[in-house]
Order: structure tokens, then sequence, then C-alpha cells
């Protein structure tokens, strides 16, 4: 319009635009296509509007006809605005709180490199290892320190914090041990990991025996694990001796050790590995992750030998590539929840990757002897305190810590904290006689005066305290890696080159089906580093939080009306956490009417595998619901499972659209026959990016679901976390919403326990979530999804005559997603669908989903943030595969030696001297030469995988879960 | 020492080390080599200690024996916190305040991947152009935007500000019009304008007269140039007859016509080419660049055809690679003043090309649509505003406006800007009588309405105001890159695409010689997007801008007692500007002594070709002083020009260290010799960094230096700026220090004029130095110093066997930086200092400086950010290359067919199907394998060049300097 505004007199213009923005508005950033581009792929899709598209595809019986109810959207510069004001309504003083929550340093050069840094946020879990070596390399450094620091030789990539952390370790234990229902765990524990423990415990029929005495505890009852924290909550730090008949104890009875142990402290004393302990947890939040009142922080945990396949999450391990070189991918697949279903583990997808890669570059950064002097300092520091405090007359009551101290002043608690407070510390309430103190890196010498001035003392030089004997005496963190980065400029050019080998968003598509990688728009971004969001810690008082709770506030209330719910919770960390969430719920619910028998949950055969762990971990048994041909939910095999379990019936779950990428026509009725049956329905919102604006679940028949913040509303991916999954229900599940121990406003007294460590979860990222909704406004989400809608369509019918698409709904319609199907292709050809995705590579591209839901097709959801240039970039990719494919079938080129299955080629490979394959080199390399861009000069900007093919198998053969030496790769 | 300390019980440590800060000082991270690599190095060059090499290598008697006087370092954290106390200390309400600086709203993607991107920020001047093809496409955007915008075919990289912009575009009309001494000068000229005009215009006999009615000016003027402001600094937009008037009297005469526009309302006024402008000049800020407190901002200069040889700064131009494919680089480097000298066309070395990158971007961003629809909000909002105002009587003086009003009131100036500013707003105060209104894009509803209400008046939807009939009928930004990334997705991608093509200090070393590019630290780089800094008008009243004086003052007083001067100002906002103040303040120097006739500048023939321009430009006349044999100014010849010029004498312009990287013995008898003859003695504070805290130049003779804060001081080099080059000088000589005509307190009344349009220059990039100074503290800063000449020496002592390194002085030792002959080698093998410099990026290396200041020579200077690692890895490089050069030499690579003149080796060539080098791919691609890092991983990490060897000269003799068209790349 304005262009053409440009064209004719400017004075005769009428002043309809001038109240409007000078700018379009954020939506009109977020969307890819513009007006001609939308134009071209509506004519594609044989329709004359987006409203007509989605009239098409969506069912009439649960479209919505008025507009979300949502605020006026903001400009960028508008949102900005109001984060900051929220941002300085928190008042994070130095928090000096503890209870697993430390003040940190977050080296500037990381902050700037790795939690700004496109490169890293926008990446995806590393499913596709070729394109992902830095980031594993990265997590290979996480899973390097957790080892080296814990003595136990196995670590995981991470868990989404320490009191489900502790939770999944007792797990472990329990399928290792078969035997007992005891879990005996120390009374030292976080106060908030012994409470989600205990969420998880009842549905799961474990007993929490909390005791003082553990070596007692372990002798009166059959325990299959004893917790152990270390130091305690209150600061204690045990003899080893102590620690050590502990561990004797539990051996002796057959049950596995497990210490919930503090890394920092772990840099100057004793690894748990050396007096007994069988796993290792806890949170490596105070190494260099802010404390983001309360979170998203990466939690650890590490296990001895011969624990290491039952071990939850993801485990990163070394293997070889095509060409021998040493290679970084996922290990021990098998163990996850997407293949083992009900039978797994654990029910984590997500890990916390970008804090992950965060506390393990902090290592890096500052190697052994930085962490060590950290260690050292804080501890120094709090015997200083603890001096000054012995000679004003309040000796803490324990002389063994770290760098806690508890402090008996009856009556005197409040008058304290207030003092501290007016001194500009937060102090930790335990009670009205209790005071706890919990120095942090960041501590200052004037924050300690204002300690002691706040309990009447002065500092002197002067220290108390000591370590119990337990000072460590092991190496740690060796490597290289750990001894080589301790400038700035290196540091900044390690991190750099990390991310160059990876492919994220910042490159180009990722069409991952059921991801849902869209934008994750910089204004979006830019908060969660501001210190009003960053430094606060999650038991601040209410009255220094006020920022992050009216944030909080309205980002739920938000989030229930574009879902059609009564509430929503923002607290479950993960879209995992969220699924226990929303059945934990209905089991409570259940319960609640005496409906103690509804312990069936029906579960389509297409679901998300993480489904049904979820529902084994709320103590449901899972019965599966066919599928019909065409990929809907087979409702006559749903009525015969509802009929054989009308009495047991609890819930369904399913996703809607479906997983494979359809509006089914039959989603009210499936709910009218569950809710017949005194069921409930769950309805993951996986695919909400296919219906925000256009369907309300909570009003179509849903009861609850969960969301994904990390799909639908732009929480980065991070290559593997941060995720979270707020669960939504309706008004009769309010009250059995999660809540917290040390929150009482955080959820319903009636609640079922946390789900999560924190109070509100992942609090440092719904600053983006809350961004994205108040940018976008109802317009804009209503056309988000219509262009995600139209992108997938468009994919769909570009492809259709090169490769079959699998399901679809009304009108020959996709939802957000298509499936391909390569099965005929692959038995022709034996091309498969790794040798597709990854020959997408050498294109320039992340594949598309494989093999789910449907194994041997390829799943395709482009989101609405594609462009029309990078969907037809896509396309012709696709295409010009198909042609490589047909050279195959037709034995132009042979079936073990065609660019198909070397794929991805490497710039080492085309650059040999060497080159004994039939095809050319620059077919290998240079693909039809799709690699460069439309624009001019937007050539050159081939993106080369830093290894070949990696031989997955051979790595799970010869486990190696930590940094390998340096000759390795020679 | 803490792993020491880790080996026993820690209970024994004494508490020493209780009272130290967690974590080691920022100088640890800042320079790069730790004790280990320290003492390896020492044993290389020598040396016992630190200590003792510098002893050895500085002359004694200019040795600065006590510390420095600056405060005690701060931590990073405590850097960035003051920095926000700082911050929030300025008041940067709503800018409408104008004058060339105008409120605009940083796109965020642009802000954080341009902006805070060290792969943007940290490059170095694009004179590598293989290298550096990123940065060049995005200044040939920024071209295009200027010429699409002025109509004028041809336009520069960018110039330093739009005052100077006006100055250089009067001195190119002067060049080419060689008759008249008078530049006719608009009334409606921006005031800081006119003032940087007459600075310079004093110097170079150039008469300025200022006229209301120019026509009748040109008439009565024998003038060589007129200076059309458009619109006026009031806000007027003329008549197109009226200015075409104003060209035609000016072309009958013989004049050149410039027109200092704003880019911004050429968006919708007439271009000035089409109404006679041969030149136009102006700033780019309100692209999207934030107001910065007056800088940095990139200025422009456009101009007709058979003008754009005698343009002033850089130019990038299109040209072809070895392969034939269109590549860029900087066109007709000929003219400029390394290579010209005293006969320069102007001193200007450094462009501002970080914010011309900004701008560009904004462009593309927007597209010719968005622009337009900003321009056209923009004025509809004035005329809103006019319009109220008209109805509460106080029509505009003006009625043709694009964005500004002048608005008079009578005595009641200040009430009304008092009542704005209660609104939010900053308005212009031009008398008691008279406000100023602008309006900017980031302008709301709420601002205008604070406004109207400070007049009394209320908004309506009604407008008033014209064009004056000169709407814009032409197209612009036709060129698909202003037509394509217009979602953030794209634009994301379309930046990383560009800075994945160059090479920056995030990569690899740049180890130029006398750049000094070593690491710009994030702590130092974050707080220059704060609010509090980045959104300050540089007219807001000083009240609100408290945090800025704090920060400037304390820089500008830090600076003085590292260099020993008794004052210095920030202002000058580029080295080149900041030898021009220093000249100058000599120059008024004499004439206050009554010794006008002192217009002699000696200059040494090794200096900087600046030197010698600025001498120009501050009217004096250069004689040029020999060198000795070991590089030195030969003392002998120095006598000799004194005594010939002795009454004549105005100065010296001497680099200390030499431009020859050492510290000669005689640079105390130099100074006297000119001091004795009534000279003054100008050190150039290019080496700065082989002095901090050994020597101040202030104490050991001369009487002015200029600094580069992008060099010694951390600014970083932004692809080719901003630069910052504050001057300092010793008593004598502060009271002909700039000043400026809108900020008394910026600096003497008897000043000599602003230098920069800003009174404090750049401003917004001071941030960076300050907090450089405040985390080093005076040990840290000695360190870097002796940290920078021990790399150097222990490049020299590894190299010298490969390549004679020429001049040093005391013990063999050079200072900061050493050159490598390549003369004997380039004779024996035909092999030249540029077939090394692009064998160096096969290589993975930023080549040193070449052929300065000795032709047929390599500058290295490592600084002291670079660790051994990276220092051994371009030594192991360099001898590599020196073993090539050998293959050369005995005929077993032909001359005409080798790696050295074939580097360097792009993708494309090496996995080509053809390949008939007679040396192997895996030679081109791999030298040695060295691409490879030293950590485990850290392979695969190699640096492609995204074009081969660029001909210039080719591009030079059929100049493009404006986005081909796609069609060019196929």
């Amino acid at each position: 319009m304005a262009q053409q505004l440009a064209d004719q007199p400017i004075d005769e213009v009428a002043d309809t635009t001038a109240a409007d923005s000078a700018n379009p508005g954020f939506a009109a950033r977020h969307i890819g296509p513009d007006d001609d581009q939308r134009a071209t792929m509506l004519r594609a899709v044989g329709h004359d509007s987006l409203a007509g598209l989605v009239d098409g595809a969506l069912p009439a019986k649960i479209r919505l006809h008025e507009a979300l109810d949502l605020p006026d959207p903001l400009t960028e510069a508008q949102a900005l605005a109001r984060m900051r004001e929220l941002a300085a309504l928190n008042n994070p003083l130095r928090a000096m709180i503890g209870l697993g929550y430390h003040g940190t340093i977050t080296p500037p050069v990381i902050r700037r490199n790795v939690l700004e840094s496109p490169a890293w946020y926008t990446a995806y879990t590393p499913y596709q290892p070729e394109i992902s070596q830095g980031r594993l390399e990265a997590l290979l450094n996480f899973q390097t320190v957790v080892a080296d620091l814990t003595g136990l030789p196995t670590a995981g990539a991470s868990l989404l914090d320490e009191g489900t952390a502790v939770a999944e370790a007792v797990q472990l234990a329990r399928r290792n041990v078969r035997k007992g229902s005891v879990a005996v765990v120390d009374a030292g524990i976080l106060p908030q990991s012994l409470a989600v423990l205990r969420t998880r415990a009842e549905a799961m029929g474990i007993d929490v025996v909390v005791a003082d005495d553990l070596v007692a505890a372990l002798q009166s009852n059959e325990a299959f694990a004893v917790v152990v924290q270390t130091p305690t909550a209150d600061g204690v730090v045990r003899a080893a001796d102590e620690l050590g008949a502990i561990a004797d104890k539990a051996h002796e009875n057959g049950a596995l050790v497990i210490a919930a142990a503090d890394l920092l402290a772990l840099t100057v004393t004793r690894a748990p590995a050396t007096w007994g302990a069988d796993v290792a947890v806890g949170s490596t939040q105070r190494f260099g992750v802010p404390l983001f009142y309360g979170g998203p922080h990466a939690g650890y945990i590490a296990v001895r030998d011969k624990l290491e396949r039952t071990l939850p999450g993801r485990l990163v391990g070394v293997s070889k590539d095509a060409a021998g070189t040493p290679a970084y991918r996922l290990a021990l697949q098998t163990r996850e929840q997407h293949i083992r279903r009900e039978k797994a583990t654990s029910n984590i997808c997500t890990a916390q990757v970008l804090l992950a890669v965060v506390a393990g570059m902090y290592a890096v950064y500052h190697g052994p002897r930085g962490l060590a002097r950290i260690a050292e300092t804080i501890m120094h520091r709090t015997r200083r305190l603890a001096a000054a405090l012995d000679a004003a007359g309040h000796p803490p009551v324990h002389r063994s810590f770290f760098d806690t101290l508890l402090v008996e002043v009856p009556g005197r608690a409040d008058a304290i904290i207030a003092a501290a407070r007016d001194g500009g510390v937060h102090l930790r309430r335990i009670d009205a006689d209790h005071v706890g103190i919990s120095v942090g890196e960041d501590a200052e010498e004037a924050d300690l005066a204002a300690v002691a001035a706040a309990f009447g003392a002065e500092l002197t030089g002067r220290e108390l305290g000591d370590l119990a004997g337990q000072t460590r005496d092991t190496e740690y963190l060796t490597h290289p890696v750990f001894n080589s980065h301790h400038s700035e400029t290196s540091m900044l050019r390690y991190l750099r080159a990390l991310s160059d080998r990876d492919f994220a968003l910042d490159r180009g598509m990722i069409p991952l089906g059921s991801c849902t990688m869209k934008l994750n728009a910089t204004a979006e971004m830019e908060p969660i580093s501001y210190p009003g969001y960053a430094e606060l810690h999650p038991f601040a008082p209410a009255e220094d939080a006020r920022g992050y709770r009216e944030l909080i506030t309205e980002l739920e209330d938000w989030l229930a009306r574009v879902t059609g719910y009564a509430k929503v919770s923002v607290q479950p960390n993960a879209g995992s956490q969220g699924e226990l969430a929303g059945l934990l719920a209905i089991r409570a619910y259940h319960r609640s009417r005496g409906d103690d028998q509804r312990v069936v949950c029906l579960i389509p055969s297409s679901a998300h595998g993480t489904n049904a762990a979820s529902a084994a971990m709320a103590g449901m048994r899972v019965v599966v619901v066919a599928a019909t041909a065409d990929g809907s939910v087979d409702l006559t095999d749903l009525r015969a499972k509802i009929d054989s379990h009308r009495d047991e019936l609890a819930a369904i779950m399913v996703t809607y659209p479906s997983t494979h990428g359809v509006y089914e026509e039959t989603i009210t009725e499936l709910c009218a026959l569950v809710h017949d049956a005194g069921g409930q329905v769950y309805v993951d919102g996986a695919n909400l990016n296919a219906l925000l604006g256009h369907a309300l679940p909570g009003r179509f028949g849903a009861d609850v679901s969960h969301l994904n913040l990390h799909k639908t509303f732009c929480i980065p991916h991070g290559g593997g976390g941060p995720g979270v999954g707020p669960v939504a229900v309706g008004e009769h599940l309010t009250p059995f919403l999660p809540n917290h121990p040390l929150a009482s406003e955080a959820g319903p007294e009636s609640g079922v326990g946390p789900i999560s460590a924190a109070p509100y979860g992942s609090a440092g990222i719904l600053p983006i979530s809350w961004a994205y909704i108040a940018m976008m406004g109802a317009d804009g989400l209503r056309s988000a999804t219509e262009h995600a809608v139209l992108a997938a369509n468009y994919v769909a019918a570009r492809l259709r005559e090169h490769y079959p698409v699998l399901y679809a709904g009304r009108g020959g319609l996709v939802a957000h997603e298509c499936i391909l199907d390569l099965r005929p292709l692959t038995k022709a050809s034996g091309i498969t669908v790794d040798d597709v995705a990854k020959r997408l590579i050498d294109y320039g591209f992340h594949a598309p989903t494989m093999s789910f839901p449907v194994a041997g097709t390829l799943m395709v959801e482009p989101t609405e943030s594609e462009d029309l240039i990078e969907l037809d970039r896509f396309c012709e990719a696709m295409i010009s595969i198909r042609g490589e494919i047909t050279r195959v079938e037709s034995g132009e080129w042979p079936a073990q030696d065609n660019p198909l299955i070397n794929a991805p080629h490497t710039a080492d490979q085309v650059s040999a001297d060497e080159w004994d394959h039939p095809y050319p080199r620059r077919i290998a390399a240079y693909p039809s030469g799709l690699h460069r861009g439309p624009i001019a000069g937007a050539g050159h900007d081939k993106y080369w995988p830093p290894v070949a093919r990696i031989d997955g198998a051979f790595g799970d053969r010869n486990l190696v879960c930590s940094c390998p030496p340096p000759e390795a790769f020679e």
C-alpha cells in the first residue's frame, strides 16, 4: 500500500493511516509469506482465501467463531517497554537463600555467545547427529564435568531440575532393585525435592520414609533406595565415615544409594562414588546458570557401572563416522520412551540442553583450578561469617559446612531477615527462630557485612568451620578442554567453532513434524537476560517478585483463554511433566469421587510414546486403541475398549489434530463416548499450532491438556531443552492442579503436589511466550495457524506427485503437517528414510521427522514462519532427491555406492585426492546448486557437515560418554 | 594455586585468600597466555620475566616507574553493575528534538545479530576482500540505499557523521571546481554541521557565507559550492522550483550543489539529483541506528557521474574473482590517504561500517514499502500535531514540512518544554520564543498527545501541512535484496549467511600490524545496548544526561592519567579527526602567540599516510624527514630540516614506538630538538599498546597525541568503524581543544570549534573503553602492554630463521609488532606478500598488514590477547608457507601454478570434478592439517573463503558500486 501511496500525491491521501503504527505489526514479521507468496500458495492448494482453506480443513463442529479474548497486540517496542517495567517490579537482591539455588556469575562471553545466540538457542534436539556435533560436544563436556565431580562413570545429558532428578533416581533404583517399596530419604533433603518425589511416589506405590538417622531407617524398612542430601538443606557436611556407614548398610540390604549432591561443593569435598553412592543427582545451576526465579536449570544424574542402561533422559556418547573419525551422537536410544512407551524407564523427553551447555562451558572457562578457587572462596567467606556470628553470640548450629549456615535466633528471624533485606540481601526464613544463610559466588564483601550487621555482628579475618574431614583428594577435569579456554578470546572462538558445526533455525528451515520449529523472535528472547528476570531467587519474598507474579498471572490467564480451559498452571517444565500433571489431576479427580478403581488410560496406537510412559507414571494401566486405515482413531475399537473397561476407565489421551497430521472429524464423538463412560478426555497439546484461534480444546470436549510453550508459543528448543509444558484444565479439575510447599500462591491447597522443583517451573523463559501472545494478539495467532496449515498443504500439494502423502482429512487437506510415504520407494530402491534425511543435509536442510508416527515415512511440519522461497527450496530438494532415487532404482547408480547412502558428504571427502564413486564430486557436494540462495550474492553459503554418516550401533557397543582424549582425533 | 590447595586439607589453609574475589581478575581473561605459556614464551625470547623483557626493550629515559594512577580494578560483575547505575542516571525521554538526530526503532533482530554479534563487530576493515564478502555485500546494500534515495549514482561506504560529511563535500567541491574560495551555505543548515564546516574551513582558507537567499548569495560571491539543507533545521521543505533555481544559479556560476538531505524524507520527497544536486550528504542514523547520545552513526555521501574518483572515504565496488564469479572489494583505493598522503582527497580512514550495516539492513528489512510507510506515518503525525497547534492558536511557522515544526510561543518556550518533559518528551529549545518539534518513527500517540498538551492543544484526526509539491515520483530499492527479507526468519538467516562468509576475531587471530586487533570483551560491549545509553539524544538537557557526563568525565580523566597529558577530549570520532584536532590545537596555539607563520609540519617518511593528509587539512605544509637504514627517524636529516624551516616550524608528527615497531632511543632528543626550535611535538597514539603503563607520552616530551580507542582501548573495529580518536594535550594546549556550539560544557570557549557533529562524538561506545580501563586497572594495563611486547618478540624469535625480521631496537627486541621481510623471497621465487597473505586464508588466518610501512613486507602485531596455542598455530602456518615458497623457488611447483599464487582456494574449487594443478587438492584445502584446532573435537572447523582471489583492477576499470542484479551470479 505504501508503495502505491508513494506514486500519488501524498497530500491527497485520506488520513486513514494517520493513527496507524509506522511499522507493520509483529505478526507480519513472525509469519513468513507475504501477500504475493500467500496468493501463490493458496492457488497451489486450490483455495481462494485462508478462511476458505481453514473452513475446508477444520471440522465445523469444533470451529470457534468469535475472536480470541486477548488484549490488542503490542508492537515490539511496546512489548519490550512493558517487559522492562515488569522486570523493574522484581527486586533481585543478593540471593543468600540457598535451598539448591545459588548466586552465580554467568560469564558474559557465555551469556552472549550461548544464551543469547540463535545458533545455540534455535537448534533442535541432536537427533540428526551429523549436523549437531557442536552441541553434542558441549553436552559431552557437561557429562564429563558431572562424571568427574561425582566420581561416577556415566552421566546423562541433563534432567529437568534437582527435584525431578531425585524422583528419577528413585524410580531408577526401583527398576534395578525390584524389591521393597520403601525409599528412605534424608531428613536433610531439599524440601522441594522431597515434595516432588512424594507427588510421583504416591501414584507409583512407593513409600517415602523420611529419617534423620538413615542407618536406623534402613534397618527397620525394606528399602530399595536411600537418598542422601549432601550438604543438607541446612548446610551440614557429614563426616565421611557417617556417609560410608549409610552406604554400607544400604548395600548390605540390597538398596541403592542416591546422593543428592551440590556439584560445586564436590570440587572441594569427596566425590560420592568414593563413599559408596551408586547414583548422584543434583542441579548444575550454580555453574553459571542464572537463577531465573527457579528455572530453567539443568539437573544432573550420574550412575555407577551397570546402571547406565536404565538412566533416564538423554545420554551423549562417542561413536565414529563413515570415515572412521570419532563423532558424537545420542547413545542407547533404545531406552527411550518413544520406543518403550509404557515400559519406558521414564517419561522424560526434553533435557535442559541450553542450560547444560552453559554449565559445561562455565567449567571449561574456569577449569579445575578456577572452580576450586570459587568453591574455596565461598567456603572461606562462609567461615568468616560463621566466626563473626559466633563472636556476636550466634554460633552456627553446625560446624561442618561448605556454604550454608543454620543460625538459631529465638523469635528474631523475621527481624533479622528484614534487616538483611534492607542491606540488600535475601536470607532464608526457616521458622520464627531460625535463619539460613547461603553464600554464592556473587556475594561480595559488602553483602557479607550486611548479613553480619543484620545479626548485630561484624566481620573480621577470623574463620570458623571445617569440612568434617571430607576434603577432596581426587583429581577432576584433567581433559585438555577444561584446561585450554581460560581467556575470553579462546572461549569465544571455541563457542563459535562449536556452533558453526551445527545446523539451527538461523541457517534454514527445520521441518520436523510434531516439533513446530518456528521463529523465536529476538524481541521475545531479549528480556530473559534482564537482571530483573535472570537474577531472582525462586524463594524470594513475594513483595520482591511482583513483576514475575504479574507476568505469570497474565500468561496463565491468556493461555486459558486461547485453549478454552478454566485454569492453567505453568509449573510443569516440560511437556512430559505437563502430561503427568494432567493425568495426576484426573487420577485425583476420580479418587475424590471415590472412583479409585478408574485406572485405565486409553491411548491410540499412533500416540506420542510419552503419553504411555506418563500414564504408567501416573499409576494408570495403558490400553491401546487401534487406528483405522486412514490413521484416525478407530471408533469401533474405541467403543469396544470402553465397553471392556467401562468401570475402570480413567481417561483417554489423544492428540488433536492427530499425530498423523489430520483433523479427525470424530473428535467430538470420541469425547462424548469417553465422557459417557465416566472417563476424562486428555488432549495432548503438541499440535496446538494447527488449532490456535480456530478451535478451543477446552470447549470441544477435552477436560485437560498440556501445552508445549516450546512449540506453539515460541520458546526455542535450545538444542534439546528447555521446554515448558503448562497444564490446562476444566473447572472440575482445578482443585487438582500442581502446587508447591514453599509457595502457597503457586497452586491450590488441594493440589497434587509439585511437579517441578520450582513453584513456577521454568519461570525465566515465560517472558518469551508472554511476548509472543502480547505481540501477536488474537488476529495474529489466528493468522499464524492459518499460515501453518497453508504451508503444510502447500508442501503436500507440491510433493504429492513425487511421494505419496499419507492420510488427509476433509477435502484432501492435511492440518499443519504432512506425512510423506517412502516405503514403496524403499522397497524398490533400498533407499531408506535415513538415506533421504542424510542426503537432505547435502542440500542444506535439516530432515523432517523420521519414521514417526509411521515407520518408513517422513513427517513435514513447515510452520507459519517459513516463507515461500524457503518452502520451494525444500520442495525442490525433495524432488531432486526423488530423481536421485530413480537413478538408484534404475541401476544407474549401484545400491551400495550412490549419493544417498553415502550422504552426508563432508568437505574432507569431496576434496580428497582420491574419488572413486560412480557419481561426480559436484553432485555429492552441490546437488542441483540448491545450496545457493535466491538473492544476489547469497551463493557461497553451503553448510558443510563436520562429519560423515555416524555409526550409532558401534557407539552403543563401545559406550564412551565423556570427552575422548585428543589422540582419538588424530 | 587453587589446585594445590585442593590437594591439602583446606582447614589448614591460612585465610589469605578469604578476602579475594572468587574469580581471577578480568585482566586474566583479557590476556591470552597463562602462566605456563608465558614462561615458554619468555624462554623463547631469552628473558626471565616480563619486567626484564620490557627493561630490555624500552629506553630507560622514558620509563615510568610508578603505577598508573587509576582506581582498583572492578570485576566484570561490578563493572556491569556500575554501568547500569550510570545508565539509570540518563533519562532518555521520547526524543523529539530533531536537528539531525531522530527517534528510530532498531529492529531487535538487527540489534542482536549485527550490533551485538562478535562476527560483525570484531571484524576488521575489508582490506582482505576474499574473507570479507559478507560485510562488503552489506555495505553495497548501504550504498545502494543512498544512491537510490538521492538519485545520485555513486555513494560511498559511509562517512563519520553529517557534520563532517558536509565539510568533506565542500572540500570535494573545492578540489573539483578549483576557483573561488567561498562556500555559500543555507541558513537552514544544522547548526553543528555549520560549526564543523567552519572549524575546517578556517584552516583551509575557505570562506563560509551563510545566507537565507541562496540565489542572491550565489549572485554576489564567487562560490565554488552551495550547501542546501533539506528539509532545513527548522523543518522547511522548499518548493521544487526554488531548489531548481538555486541549482541552476550555482551551475551557471560553475559551483557544485551539495544537498544535505534527510534520507528518510527522501522516501517521500524528490531525490536531490532530480532538482540538480551534484552531491548529497547526510546521516543514516534514523535508519535504525540508536541515538547513542550523538554517535556513532553512519554519515553518507553520494555524487553524480565524474565525481566518483574524488569521493572521500571508502567505496565498495563489484569486481570478479579468479573463477570469474562476481565478488566485492574496496574500489578506487588509489584515492586514499595512505597512498596520496598530503595530496590525499581527505584524511578519512575509518568509516562507520557497523552502523552503515545496521542502516542498510534496516532498509533490507523494511523494504521500499515499509520505509515509505514509516515516512508517511511520521508525516501524517506531524500534520496532526500541526493542525492541533493551529487550532489552539499556535500555527506552525512553516506549512511545508516533513517531520519538523517550528512554533512561535513568545516568552513561553521554557514552560512548554518543561511541560513536554513532564509528559515524557524532549523538545527543542530554539530560544525563549521558539520551540522545535520533530517526530520520529518511535513517537506514539501518547507522545503526540503530550506534546499537544504542553501547548494547551488537543490532537484530532485533522491534518495541516503539505510537501510543497515535492512528492517523490521515482522508484527506489527495487533490487530483490530489498524485497525478500521482510520476515524475521528470513532476515536472521540473511544476516547469518553474510557474517558466515567473513573472518573476524571470533574465528581466529588477526595479526595486523598497527591495528591492535585484541579482545573486545563482552562485558565491555553489553552496556552499549542499555536503553539509558542507546536512546539518549545528543541535545537532551544536561539534567537528563548525568550518567553520560559522569562516565565521560571519568574516562577523559583516566585517559589523561594513562598518557601523562593535562586534558583529553573524546569528541573526535576517528583517529584522523583526533589528528586534525591536535594539529588545529597546535595551529591555534602558535597563532595565539602571534606565530602565524609556523605552518611547517615535519613528518617522517615512515609515517601513517593520514598524518600528512591531516596536516594538509590543518593548513600546514608537510616536510618529510628521512629514515635511517634501521628505520628510525634520521636525526641528522631532522636537524637539517629544522634548520631550514626553523621560523616556520609548527610541529613534528611522529609515531612512538615507530611504525617500524621499534622503540627509538632518540625520542627524547627528537622532542628536545623540535621544542628548541619553537615547534610542538605530536606523538601519534596508534602504537600506545606498546607503552601503556610503562611510559607516558605527555611526560617524555610530547605536547599532543590522539589515541585510538578502537586499538588500545578495545572498541571493536566493527568491520571498518566506528573508531574513536580522543585528542590529548599538555596544559598549554588545553584552551585549544574542540568545543561545541550546542554544548558549552563539551570544550573550552576558546576552543577550535567542533571536530565532530556531536558534542561527545561517538558517545555511545565510550562505555566500552571505560569498562576496559575500569576492569583492567593499573596493573592490568601494564601487564597487557608487557604481554603485547612479549607476543611480538615471540613471533619474531620463532620466525626469524624463516623470514628476516626488519628492524629491532635495544637487545634485538621489537616493540609490540614485527616486520617480516619478504623481498628476498619475492625476488627469488616471484611469490609476493599478496600471495602469502592469500595463502594464509587457506591456513585459517587473516593476513598481517601488507607492505606497510615498507613495501614487500608483512607487519605482524599479535596483541596480548592471543594465547600461545594461537601464536604457535600462526607461526607454524608461516613456516609451512616458507616451505611452500621453497618448492616454487626450486622449480618443483611452476611459478604460474602453485598453491600460493592460486590462493585462496574455495570449496567450490577443491571439490570441482576437474583438478589439473600440479599439487594435490589436499594441499590446496588443508595444508598441513593446520586448520584443525588443538582440542579434541576441534577439528572440522575449516574456514572456507566464499570467493577465490579477487581481481581489483578489473573492478576499477568497470566501476559498479551498487547491488548487481541476481543474474550476475548465475
